[in-house]
């Protein structure tokens, strides 16, 4: 039987169902910098995928016909991690006090303005459906 | 301003809601073989927490007291995209066929058995609480 560690485990992608594909492929690339890597179709799921890529990591942007809008909630960091399953991505940047401030100027919706925790400072952002997102950096120490 | 490309992006964990953090620990260890890395408190959110790493990325997993059950389509991959919100946690394997074997002797719970598309091999399981997982291997081509 194969030990969980004999396996190579690479982060490929998070997922994200959003209204409207377009709109998010460009918040995307515009505000976090990833670039459209390819889209398709997946017909059984009456979905259109994106796959928006940043050096060896992934987000794919799923729009459904006909979708469920995300449960409001889902919108405040401490709401969403009151139902079960999977919550955020979150991200590291080197200097967030910095970026943040430029988020802001660019009409960033920030959910959690910045907070230090655990020797890292960070900040819970929106995207342009809502969508949570985490950044983090890393607090040099000693 | 900043522009979208002129700061660096790493992926540093997906977070996912729990409702048994010490069993989900043990699940994440022994089954894709990620490494408990701390773990502590967030008051404000009556919450426990706990990092597990993999090489560079890592999960974080949170139980909340008196968290709400996940949404049982959350547990059916072409149900949850058709809710918007942060979905799924995706990871690129090499052999999934000869794993994913192994996985079902382990007896992991297989959401969507393996599949083709894009010239990939797809398959999505449940962790032990019901959480979407996809592992991906990307076919050799030429």
């Amino acid at each position: 039987m194969t030990s969980a560690k004999s396996f190579k485990l690479t982060p490929h992608h998070g997922g994200l169902s959003v209204p409207n594909l377009e709109a998010s492929i460009a918040w995307y690339r515009d505000i976090l910098g990833f670039d459209l890597e390819k889209t398709g179709e997946i017909p059984p799921a009456h979905a259109r995928y994106a796959f928006l890529a940043r050096d060896a990591f992934r987000i794919e942007l799923i729009e459904v016909a006909g979708a469920h809008p995300m449960p409001d909630d889902r919108r405040y960091p401490n709401q969403d991690i009151a139902t079960h399953g999977t919550k955020h991505l979150a991200f590291i940047v080197e200097d967030l006090r910095g970026l943040l401030a430029n988020l802001k100027e660019k009409g960033v919706d920030v959910a959690m303005d910045l907070f230090e925790i655990d020797n890292s400072y960070v900040t819970f952002i929106r995207d342009n459906s809502g969508i949570l997102i985490e950044l983090i950096e890393i607090r040099e120490t000693g």
